[in-house]
Order: C-alpha cells, then structure tokens, then sequence
C-alpha cells in the first residue's frame, strides 16, 4: 500500500494520459507500446580485436566479434539515439556498464566460477534503476513489476529461472539459489517466492522498484504515445568463462512496459534468452521476447555451433535473422561467448547497452549500432 | 472452499499418511516422489509399418519407427507394469486412447488443420481422469491443481502456451486461443485467467479436477512412499500434420504429484516439451521436465534434422539419450513426426500410453514398452 499511495501522487502530475483500464482486460495481452523504428547507421570498422560485419542479406545486423574475451554483459537492445540522451544519462550509462563487467570480470580473476561472475554482474545492473530488471523494472499494466530472470552452468547445463516475481530485489540470485538448491528449475511467482523465504534471502515490497521515469513510460502507453525512447530497453544479460573453461550466461528482466499480468518472454526461458553449453557457447538475448521464443534463440545458436561447426558470430547473426523472418525489424540483439572465447554482439536495433573484458583485463563499453 | 471441504471429507480416510507441511516450505522444492525403476522388457518386432530399434548404446530406449501416420498422441510414459493395472483399467486407457487418435484423425480428414486436431484430441484427453492434465491433473504440495499446457504451429511457427492456471477446464484451448488471438505467447496463473474471461471463456472452481486416485497420490507421496505407479504418468500430448503438409504439436499437463507451487515443467516450453516446425518435426515430450528444459529436448530433435539431415527417430533417441546422460534411466519420452509422416515414439521407461493413426485410417494405441 506504500508504494500505491507515493505513485499515485506522483502519478497524479500525469493523470491527463491515464486511460482506465478495465479489470477483465488486464490479462487480455494487448499490444505493448514499442519503440519508433529509428534510422541505423552503417557499422563501422572497430578496434583491433574487433570485426564489425554487414548483415548477409536484408537490412544489416550490427554484428560485431571481438577475440579473447572472458566476460561481456549487455543492457539490452532497443531503439538508442544519441539524440535522446544527454551527455549526463549517456556518462550514467557508460559508468555502470563498466562498473558491471569489471565485477565480472574481478570475480573470475579472483578464480571465482562463471556462475558467480555472471550474477555478481546482473547484479550490479539490478541494483541500478538506469536498466530494465530489478530496481529499474517496468510496469504492467497493473501498475505493478514482475520480474523474470535465468541462470545456467555450461559445464552442467543446470539451470534455475524465476518468472512473474514481485518481491525479490535480485532475481537472478533467486535463479542461482534455485539452480543450486532445488531439483527444480522454473518457478513461477509466488511459489518462486516461498523458495526465496526457504532459502532465508530477503524480499522486499512492491515500493522498492518504483522509478520516475518508468512510471511515466507506464503512463504514455496508456495515454497512447508510441515512442518511449528507452522503455522498452533495458533487460539484461551476462555470458562468462572461468578459468576451468566453464561457461556459463544469465539474463535478467522487467519485462514489457504495460505487459499483461502474468506475460512472460524470453529470459527465463532455456534455450530462448539464456543457454550455456560447454564446448558450444553461452548466450543472453534481449528484444521481443515472443519471437525470441518462437525461433529458440539462444538453443539455436548453440546448435549451429555444435551440429553445422559454425561460428559463433555466424551462428547468432543467423538466428537474430530467424526473429526479423517472423517480426520484421528492430527485433533485438544477443551476447554470445564460445568456449575459444569469441564473442559475438549481434543486434537489428539502433543501439545495444553492451560490454566486454579481455583476457588481459581490457574493458570496453559501448552503445550506439555505429561505435 | 466446496473442493476443499470434499477433499478433506475424503482426505480424512488417509489422514494417517498426512504429514503437516508448514507453509514456508510449500515452495521449497522438495523433491517429489517418483515410481520406482521397473525391468524394462526387451523391444520386440511390431508390424508391418513398425520397426522397433534397441538403442544404441547403454540401456535399451523403445524407439518405435511408424511411416505413413497423419496423427499420434501420447498419454504419458513412466512405470507403467502390467501386474499394476487391472484388465478394466487397461480397457479403459486403451479405449481413450482410441478415442483421442480417432478425434484428431477425423478431424484432418474433414479438412480441419493440424492446430485443431492437435486441440481436439488432447481435449478428449484432458476430460478423461485418466490421465494427468484436465479433469485428472494432479495435486500440488498446497493440494491444489496447476496446469499447463502449449499448441504450436509449424506452418508459422505461431505458439500459445499457459503455465499455473488452476480454473481452466481445457489448457490447451487457452493455449490455442493465446496462440490465435493475442501478440504474447506464454503467459501464467490469474493473467492467463484474464485472458480467458477476456476471450470469453469459461473457468472452473477447483474442485472440478479433484479425483479420488490423484489425492491418494498426494497424500501417500507426502506419507513418503515412493510408488505411485501411475502417479507420474499421464501427461498428454499430440503431433499431427494437415492436408497442407502443415505440422502441429500440443502438450497438457498436471506436473508432478506434490510439485511446489508455481513449479514449472517442460510441457508449456518451447522448445523443451513441444515444438513444431514445418519441415522439420513437431514434437510433444513426456517426463521428467527439469531434464527435458536443460536439454531443450523437441528444439535439439528439430535442430538435428534441420541441421544434421538425421532422422526423426534417430534425432528423438539422441535427444532422450541426453537427458539419460543428464538424470539416469526413466526420464520419458517423445512422440516426433516428421513432414515426411515418419512417426518415432521414442521412451525410456517401461511404458508409454501412446496411439497413431495413418493416412488410410488405421488406429493403434499401445501401453507397455514390449507390445
């Protein structure tokens, strides 16, 4: 009831763009407001590990490959112009990246496994309101935050998922808890929640996800506006290898801004927006989490990997095609990180949040299609 | 409250068995009792249409190849013994089972697509106490009933698919009318439920699902006896292709007797217990679902024929074969049909309620892993 009472006068300053939502259509799946297509721009030739590609066929992919990578997270992929940051939020941004891949990439120089690296990472973006997972969650429809997120081991192929969780600050610690502490493997909401208060982790109230900024993107999808500049970006992932070579990926997500009560997408879902399989590759996804669904993503990465020797740039440019087959363009991107550590950032939008750390401790963050 | 008093009324028969189950632990994944491993008969010649392979390596899978068929369900695979099952009993199995192959296979005939027999079929099955997924679900730790269910269309790749819905009569309808009828593809519990009055669909109380023989189970699986016989078998699935080459698979469970709230199984994956690709393969898998999601088991049969030019049959025993490498022996099983109207029923365990039907009409249902 607290967070009701602060949103509710805060949301009275935007009360002119609410629409009254009937009950009985909460759960009738309407159609989440996305991002304007927004122009792209060719890529460009990068660093010296780096290898920026055109897309085969069709509108280009940014499809970039860097070598010698341990570690790489991305904060989601979605329509970013430099036009509609300033040079403060695009500093935030940038910080926080960075901030994240060196956590990751610290805990395996401290011998830690790609697991911990991996949650060590999401958690850092969690706990930041600038990205669409923990703090920085969207809304449903229902005004409330409901957090999906996976993990899962490469040398084991266990895993642990959460979805529809409204009480839990970091839901991809949740999913390693489940990983590493039950025969199972996908829990959903309140179930997932009595698992958290067996394994003694603490919850937190409703209130505790509230920002400004995605109240007000709740607010323009109900009032209509179809341009949310970052509302839709922000899930995020992690994909590392340890010093056994272990990989391992995990993704984190509030979702769509004004989803349905109860949708899930993509990141908890195996072989959608997360997979990590020793000897082919670990991958985290972010876009339209149905369509990432419907062409198993991440598994067909792994896949193409295993079964048709591709790389893995290849192998995920191939698969972000499958999603622009069935949803045209601007479907989203993926990370993926082979066990020779090869990464492959691979993305159909104007921008991606994304970074990586060398072998040698070099660490790269970047935005923009065209960097 | 009705179900609640009934089955407490009941209950009270077995009040012996009941261990009390504070409420913290409800979602703690505490492991849910399976039947025990039976002798597996060795596999024997089928008919004319029917080869019946050994695996290749290790324990002996069934692995049955059918050519020709237009339709196939199954009803579960698990410790299914003859000695366990009365001759009644096994009439009655057989005659659902009949009678789901003849829905789905009448419904081609008349012209209907692949999605609707998929439907249509799984119906008969989901409104028979027979097996675990509609009227006969079983219980959850908290004794209530949790569905799941998906439809997939191998024409589009379209998908529906719900998860911990407890007032659906027939999930795999609201996973169709979710695949039809909204932008989402995966959605759970009260969302999923709004979803359905928004469609206008009926919902049940819980009582509707309660049976005699699925609360004997959940009270001897927390009595802590470790045979259910039937317990952990039964849930349903169908594969078929139209009259457009169009494959279509579906898949309805109740989950694992004594399952934590919110636990989700493979059956409402994609890609892990149904999946449907034209050219390729649909798929519906049966068992131990945690294995059946880290393998993403129906995704890697699809893959291995798309990519490998394997075989359905050979493709569905590596999949099975890796989730043995993952879980041991008795993990379940497969139905697969390729576009070609190759059929493999692909299983581990001592049984699989399992039927087919071929182009020119012919029915066979069968139970036991020797017929």
């Amino acid at each position: 009831m607290f967070r009701r009472t602060s949103t509710l006068a805060r949301g009275a300053l935007l009360a002119a763009a609410v629409v009254i939502t009937p009950i009985t259509a909460l759960g009738a799946a309407a159609a989440p407001q996305e991002g304007t297509a927004a122009d792209r721009a060719p890529a460009a030739a990068g660093g010296s590990r780096t290898v920026q590609d055109p897309k085969e066929s069709g509108d280009p992919n940014t499809s970039e490959r860097v070598r010698d990578v341990v570690f790489a997270i991305h904060g989601g992929a979605g329509t970013l112009r430099r036009e509609d940051m300033t040079p403060e939020l695009e500093r935030e941004y940038r910080a926080k990246l960075t901030e994240a891949v060196r956590t990751g990439q610290r805990a395996l120089a401290d011998g830690e496994s790609g697991v911990a690296a991996v949650e060590a990472a999401i958690n850092v973006l969690e706990d930041s309101p600038l990205f669409n997972a923990g703090k920085g969650a969207v809304f449903t429809t229902d005004a409330e935050n409901e957090l999906d997120a996976a993990i899962m081991d490469g040398a084991t192929l266990d895993t642990g998922a959460v979805t529809g969780v409204t009480h839990i600050r970091n839901p991809i610690s949740l999913a390693r808890e489940m990983m590493e502490n039950s025969r199972h493997v996908l829990m959903s909401g309140e179930g997932a929640e009595r698992f958290a208060q067996h394994r003694g982790m603490d919850l937190v109230t409703q209130d505790y996800f509230f920002t400004e900024r995605r109240w007000e993107s709740l607010m323009a999808a109900k009032g209509g506006e179809s341009d949310f500049d970052f509302g839709e970006t922000g899930t995020v992932g992690a994909v590392g290898i340890d010093g056994n070579g272990d990989l391992a990926a995990g993704t984190s997500t509030g979702g769509l801004t004004n989803k349905p009560v109860g949708r899930i997408g993509d990141s908890p879902i195996v072989g959608a927006g997360t997979y990590a399989k020793n000897g082919n590759i670990a991958a985290s996804a972010t876009g339209t989490g149905e369509l990432f669904i419907r062409e198993a993503v991440t598994h067909t990465i792994s896949a193409q990997v295993e079964y048709l020797g591709r790389s893995v740039s290849k192998a995920a440019g191939a698969a972000i095609d499958r999603t622009e087959v069935l949803g045209g363009d601007d479907t989203g991107g993926v990370i993926a990180l082979d066990s020779r550590k090869n990464l492959a950032f691979t993305f159909n939008t104007s921008g991606m949040y994304r970074g990586y750390a060398t072998a040698d401790g070099e660490i790269v963050v970047k935005i923009f299609a065209d960097e």
